[in-house]
């Protein structure tokens, strides 16, 4: 892409003052359409040391309002950051619905700067040009605006400007034994670039490619990039209200006549067997061993840095919270965390609906627990109306991707569903209700959802197929019985644990 | 406080199991009337290596509901936490209204084993204590409850507890150097605690020592002192309700009664010569010399990893927004990040109203500018009542306390408070209402507030005067001539630098 560039553009100083002025009104104008749409932005500056990617990030804010954006200065993993998939410091950084992230490098140093320099290995470049990929379409097509500038100079030009920082007392640190080093070598480092330009241009997210041997051409370029994006997005976002209106009024059409198609299949919960059982004293000593096992295993995993991810669903009483005390009554908790998943609140809501599980991904040798999890998408959120039919359904691939993701950076993923039946919650409600110490557990809402039991089986069902996967695997734990339940849970973690740890 | 205890207290297993049974269930209904009444809680775990603090948290977690709980482990300062100041990664920790925050080790590292290690220097230990008490003083005195615990047991049962973890393959892991090297010298560290728990021993924050000899006894002990301190934070809160309603009623007698005696007192402000001004030529050539030095000695001050915070006030359209940007337009955005500040959202309502300043407080190095500041207590929120009498007026303290804190950690404090006379701010309101492009910038909002100016100047008279520090001036900008200034912010913003700098 790099080799068709004319990198002798140039603009005079008296042109560029009469069309920046024109460009930056009509951008402050933009970002505030963007905020009150509620779109967010996502802007990245990649390209060649000394392109001058701060002076020019510089001179596009000075048109934003500093209440709209934030700059986030990509700089090589930190200690904690190492800790996590690659791309948590990035989910965390996407902006809210209506803001600005400007990035001044990004997610790919990975595979350029930290390719270069050998810290990402020649194996792993493939996986994480798909992650990327995947990262930037699941926000894109979560309405998402990304733009990407790739800044472009000579060799030469660069040399230059390097020699220019270094005869200054106050600018010399600023040119890294790095940037000499890819100078050097800057047809070997150029074709990292094309390479990594080639396999991340997409039609959701292409590049830019900014001649960038002049300042104020650069500048012009950059800004008008930016101001037809915005304008696209506002586009884009209009058309996408429409179209959701039109699919609301499909859906409720199709939902009439999905309803006895629903009827004709079976479902995969109706195998389970809900007999399985113990009694007190099985579970007492079957309980006693496991927990002595999981402390141990607890923390040898911690010793070997292996992050996990257990992750809780199944029917309201369905015995989540008495399994998960089971569980982590004999670990150290200074290595788990349990994440409980209540309605988003407002910031939650104003990001992607995967943002706020990324906050909470564990680090290497971690136990991350969550009690309801980023399935809500495809159960409460689908059935409710909360989300529309595409976007639940687009779901189940951002769902396993997340979970590849955290596979990739070497967790252990298990899901459980905790499976009871209809006449099983109907006795465990009843029984909270009855119990002064219990009855905050159970709300109207609780025998709301009951109601809509055949809807979630269906949902359910659904999604059990769809995201069962060989590295996030799907467990439904028999939980008519919680001795039977607490017992397999408890189980499945240790033998997962044992498999990873031999 | 250490000599007295005696540490062979037991519980015997049956008489744990019964008493237990009890107060985890005591201990459960409060935490859900805490979360009710909105109380914040942050309890402490200190003490003596393998006294028992993961084993006891977990204890205490296991009867609490995971929706409302964090667990901290404070280990020693990472990168990035080396870069702000001492309490930066505490604050932000803070939890938020009706959620409880559980330390695993915490702000007392830095005075035992930190020091122990020879990381803090003895000559910082006594603004180290004197920070932690103003912390927890002005954390207590928004509401939180503050639990303190001192796990306490011999040299020799350390001593026995360090070989047992040492004897298996899974655990010798957990027991460091510095374990072994503060059990040799048992004495002398045990002194330093004893002096740590003298110094920081409030009536705001007392400690709590545990005998944890013995795990039973330990346990109950510790969950009985939550119960006890979680019961007394309800009765204060309740207290503090009634008398927040008193207050009000005082206040409103007061306000008539304070009106005569506010026009007596003369303003700071009435003696600020507006006429000061410069033509555009004086203007261009002060601002193009004025912004190539900013450029540099940011750079300089980046290298020399010098944090500074540029905090601005003002008369709404008193031209902060202006100054900033001429201020920020030749620096390097990797450098310095503009804050702006408006009405608190929900997560930041549920919090102690420093907590959002300190998640931007800047990293050493950094330039944080701060458009409206802290200084919203003492200012809009005194006026419409968004806080307490009570509350505004012990926010000079915390105010000031705050600003040491950053000064404490090396950092340059500046405050600007953009100065207008009500007639400059007529015209400028009115030439917003009348351009097209600056429509958005005036609000009815403005106009109410204006009315408003008397209580206003009065109440930033007395902010000016009880806020103005020898670690963080106010700087007064005769505002009324735009050039003149833009050019004393920046010149002032120099002139620290280059001081500092020298």
């Amino acid at each position: 892409m790099l080799e068709k560039i004319d990198l002798t553009k140039k603009m005079g100083k008296k042109e560029y003052k009469e069309v920046m002025e024109g460009l930056t009104a009509e951008l402050s104008e933009l970002q505030r359409e963007c905020r009150n749409e509620k779109i967010p932005v996502m802007i990245v500056f990649e390209g060649l040391g000394a392109a001058g990617k701060g002076t020019l990030i510089n001179q596009l804010i000075q048109s934003l309002d500093p209440r709209g954006f934030h700059v986030h200065a990509i700089n090589g993993e930190s200690e904690e950051e190492k800790l996590r998939p690659f791309l948590w410091r990035f989910w965390t950084k996407t902006p809210e619905k209506g803001r600005i992230a400007i990035f001044d490098r990004s997610w790919y140093r990975k595979v350029l700067i930290d390719r270069f320099e050998g810290i990402t290995p020649e194996e792993e470049l493939e996986k994480a040009y798909q992650e990327i990929n995947n990262f930037e379409e699941t926000l894109s097509e979560g309405g998402t605006a990304i733009l990407k500038f790739f800044l472009y100079i000579t060799k030469e030009e660069q040399k230059k400007r390097f020699e220019r920082l270094r005869d200054s007392k106050e600018t010399a640190w600023r040119v890294s034994e790095g940037d000499l080093k890819r100078n050097k070598h800057y047809k070997k480092y150029l074709q990292m670039n094309e390479e990594m330009l080639q396999k991340t241009d997409t039609d959701y997210a292409p590049w830019n490619i900014i001649e960038a041997m002049d300042r104020e051409f650069a500048t012009v370029k950059i800004i008008t990039v930016v101001v037809e994006c915005l304008k696209e997005a506002l586009e884009n976002k209009k058309r996408a209200a429409q179209k959701a209106d039109k699919d609301a009024k499909l859906d409720e059409n199709a939902q009439v006549n999905g309803k006895s198609a629903a009827i004709l299949k079976s479902s995969m919960l109706s195998q389970v067997d809900l007999s399985l059982s113990y009694s007190k004293e099985e579970y007492k000593e079957k309980l006693d061993a496991l927990q002595k096992k999981i402390s141990l295993l607890h923390s040898a995993l911690y010793k070997k840095r292996i992050p996990v991810v257990l992750a809780f669903e199944g029917w309201d009483a369905g015995g989540k919270g008495g399994a998960i005390k089971r569980l982590t009554s004999h670990m150290d908790p200074r290595g788990y965390m349990v994440n409980p998943t209540a309605a988003p609140n407002d910031i939650e809501n104003a990001h992607h609906y995967l943002w706020r599980f990324w906050q909470t991904v564990p680090k290497a040798g971690h136990i991350a627990i969550y009690d309801r999890t980023w399935y809500g998408r495809v159960m409460v959120e689908r059935i409710e109306g909360f989300c529309t039919t595409e976007e639940w359904q687009r779901a189940y691939k951002e769902i396993n991707q997340f979970e590849e993701n955290l596979y990739n950076a070497g967790a252990i993923v298990l899901k459980f569903w905790m499976h009871i039946d209809k006449e099983e919650q109907e006795r465990r409600f009843k029984e909270r209700q009855g119990n002064p110490a219990k009855q905050w557990k159970i709300t109207d809402e609780d025998w709301r959802n009951r109601e809509k039991w055949d809807l979630y089986e269906k949902a359910v069902d659904e999604m059990l197929i769809r995201t069962s996967t060989t590295y996030a695997p799907w467990i439904i734990v028999e939980g008519n019985d919680k001795y039977y339940a607490r017992v397999k849970v408890l189980q499945e973690v240790v033998d997962a644990l044992e498999k990873r740890l031999k």
